[in-house]
This record gives C-alpha cells, structure tokens and sequence, in this order.
C-alpha cells in the first residue's frame, strides 16, 4: 500500500517525511490541525472543516499563507496516491521553524503536514451497532480548548486510562459535575424526547460533526436544547451519543458501568446516524 | 559558529536535524523536556534535572530506555561541537512514532533530541541588575503543570502577549487570586524579612532552581515559609522575584504597572543571586 504525505510543498514517503526540530509545533504545540472524513472518495463537511482551521489560526495569530483551493488538489493527490475510498485526511500546521524560544516573531512560515490513510468505518459500524461504554473522569485540559492544538497530552491520558480499563472511551467532567465533551467526541444526551448537548463555549470544541448533526436535527423537527447537562443527567437519561468527524453519531449504551436504555441503543442516535451517513 | 544537534544517535547539523511527521511530541505534545544552563562549561545542577527528566517520564509513561552515563557523554559532545562555553542544553523525549491515535502501544520507542547552544548570560545579568517588569493573568493551563512536558501553548501565549504590551514576562494567578507561578520560572515575594513562595502540588512546576535557592535560603539561616501568596500580598511585598535554570534568580520590580520596593532591586534578591551563581 502507497503512504505518501505532503510535507511543506513535497509529496514524500511517510516514512521519510520529517520535520524541522526547531518546529515551535514540535517544541511548545504550538499548532493546530483538522481531520476530515473521506467516505467513497468525498470529504465529508468540507468546508465546515475550512472554516475551523482559518478560525484556529486566527485565534493563534498563526500566518494564513494558504490557500483553500490549493489545499483541496493536494487532498484529492493525497487521496489518489494513497489510493484512499474510505478514510481520513489529516492537516497539521504550526507556527513555524525558530531557536527555541517561548516568544516569537509575527512573521514565522509555517509548516504544513498532511496525510491521508485508509480508515475501515464498516468495522467502526459494528461497533457503533453495539453502542460504547464509556467512564467520566474530571476534565484536567487548559481553558480554550475550543481551539483546535495540538496540545493533546490531557486527551492522551484520559483516553489511554479508559481503554487500560476496559471502557472504550471517556467524557470530561467540570468542576461543577457538568459533562464538557469526550476525548475527541462532542457529548449528547436524549431526554424525554428532547435532545441536550452543551452550548459553545472556550471549555468544548465546536465539532463540526456537531454543527451539522444539529442542522439535521432541525430539519428533522426533533426537539433540541443547547444547555450543559450534569453527570446525573448523564446517568438518568434516555439516550446518549457521541458525534465526531471520524465517529460520526455513536451511541453510548453504558457509563462507569451503569446501563442507559438497559443497555440497548435508542432509537434517535440509531436515526441520527443512519439521517448523518446517508446525506 | 557550528550548529550540530543530537537526534535519535546521530550527531547532525540542526538545519537538516528532523523528527518523523508521526512523532507523537508533534502530534499530541505526548513528550518532556529539560533544560540545564552551562556556565563556564559545566552543567548547572545537573543531578536534579536528571532526576526530574525520569519523573517525567514515569509520571506519562514513556519507556525509559535512556542511560544518565550515556546522555552526559553526549551533553560534552554537544558542548565541545558547538563550543558552548556558557550557554543551554535542550533535551525533549517523546513516547516514540506511531501512526496518529489518541491511543499508545506501550512498547514504542521513544525519540530523543538533545541541542546545546551559547546564551550570553552577561546581557541577561545587565537585565536581572534592573530588574523585571510583569503582568499577571488567569492560569489557564491544564492540571498537570508538574510534569514538565511540552503542552506549552498558554505559556507562549501569555509570555507573547506580556511582550506585545511592553511587559518583561507574566506571573499566572489561579481562581482564588493566588500566584501560581510564572511563564517559565517560580515566582517568590519576600515580606518582613520572611521568603515566600507556593509549595509544591500539581498546579507548579518543582523547579530545580527553586530546589536549590531553597537549599541556598535554609545555609544562609533566612526565613522560609511555603504557602500560596495572593496578588494583593504580591502588591503589599518588599521584594519579588523568579527563579528558573537559565534566569537563575532575576528580580521583579514592578507588577501591573505598580512598584515593588519603590522600584529598586532589594537587598534578599540581590544577595541570593549573587549567592547561587557563586556556588
């Protein structure tokens, strides 16, 4: 199988491909990236996933030196070399090369790296049929993680502690018992037929997948609110799911070992997914 | 001036010296770090940043494949190649490369890069004689700050923005109003004779210089009392300062635009300066 990515204007073997050690992402996360899904060859939410990166690197002061329509035919030589029908494409950009330094100059190039690699979301669907168990642990992560860095450490831990424990995945808790998000996971619940998931803030990530799950909730004339839920909530209600680029919609059946819905998955996360996927 | 650095075996010059786009340092911040100034060509406490680089490294996990014997040779290498009378030497160690997932294999390989580079310590010192001027802002790191790891974003964030409104540095303030620490260094004020600074815990970094000054302050028979200290004590202080290996012990003179000391070095400062770099 071809592995090539794109390092900074080259198209090279993953293999080979590097980075300078001086790279301030490499160095302090000083960076940000995107991921999109590739499902039979298109780019899921495409331009959603535009919208973010120009904002993160707005937020960064991160030079914008590049240019959408360019970034688009690398994605699809990505896509063709790598012989990618199903899969992700990934997109770092940091702040540049430099003597370390916490400070730095506003006029640094960036370095871009992208990748795209196969991914199996039919494997991924049996286990969305089936639904997560997931466990809560106290959200440990910097205050703007509404900005999409490279700063992952937090996520890194939690998430390895769940699977070192059995669970499939962990959700953030704030100091106040309310859910934040998952480790790379937007967080809902259903209650009363009415679906809850936190309102935008420096504290979630304004996923993507997020966005478009709440237009197609609109459109389908389901009851929605945007509000923080509490972890009791969490424990009490009917339904809960995870959305993200690469997840999509997957239902949560368990948390810390107690069953939601007995256990079953629920009826709205089964429709949402299959309403998401077939768009 | 030659620029050679040390990367996974290989001394190499630092303008071709790269790591894989797979690293997990660059990924996620998965990765830890240390810095021992040099001065006269010796390492400055060089047993207890050794010490603290393992902690580090046990604390996320990371394989300790590396030999404390073996790293020094390679630190005089570095030192003699790039002819590093006073100066730095960086060293960052990342859990290794992997194909990019929150989750880690716990048999990965871990990447090192080790760096020496001349810092001209006697410009600093004209600096440290007039002391600094810092801003204070919300601590908005993750909880973890006692692992020196390369999650360094906010830091860099609030330095930059200290330096673009004509600050020196930045001291973070927790939600209670106490002083956690600065962007790079541990923040000390002195009051009626007694020295202050916050204890150790998850919320600072155990500074090694800190350590030292500390040593430094219980053989000059000072007072010393461990415990947070509020902004408005910092304010109230008769002298402020930092401590960090390649500051040493640097002054504060004026915090948010307010004079400490009417503005002039104190005396407490300005003896454990000349003290600990006499050692």
């Amino acid at each position: 199988m071809p592995n090539i990515a794109y390092v900074n204007g080259e198209f090279i073997p993953t293999e080979y491909a590097s980075i300078s050690i001086n790279d301030r992402g490499l160095q302090f996360g000083d960076a940000i990236y995107e991921v999109w899904a590739v499902i039979n060859g298109k780019l899921l939410d495409e331009e959603g996933h535009f919208t973010r990166l120009n904002r993160s690197m707005n937020e960064l002061a991160i030079n914008n030196i590049f240019n959408k329509a360019s970034l688009k035919i690398i994605f699809r030589e990505l896509i063709a070399r790598n012989r990618v029908k199903n899969g992700i494409i990934y997109l770092q950009i940091s702040r540049g090369t430099a003597p370390r330094d916490h400070a730095f100059a506003n006029d640094l190039v960036p370095n871009i790296i992208i990748t795209a690699r196969p991914k199996n979301f039919s494997q991924l669907e049996a286990k969305a049929q089936k639904g997560f168990h997931i466990k809560t642990t106290k959200d440990n992560r910097w205050g703007r993680v509404d900005i999409k860095t490279t700063n992952l450490l937090p996520n890194v831990l939690a998430k390895q502690n769940a699977l070192d424990n059995n669970f499939d995945d962990v959700w953030f808790v704030d100091d106040n018992n309310f859910i934040t998000e998952g480790s790379a996971q937007n967080a809902w619940i259903v209650k009363d037929k009415t679906i809850i998931t936190r309102p935008l803030s420096n504290e979630i990530l304004a996923g993507i997948t997020r966005q478009s799950v709440l237009k197609l909730i609109q459109s389908l004339n389901l009851k929605i609110v945007e509000r923080a839920f509490s972890i009791d909530e969490l424990y009490n209600c009917d339904e809960a799911f995870v959305t993200s680029a690469t997840s999509f919609v997957t239902p949560i059946i368990k948390v810390n070992g107690n069953n939601i819905n007995d256990g079953k998955v629920g009826e709205v996360v089964k429709m949402l997914r299959k309403e998401y996927l077939s768009v």
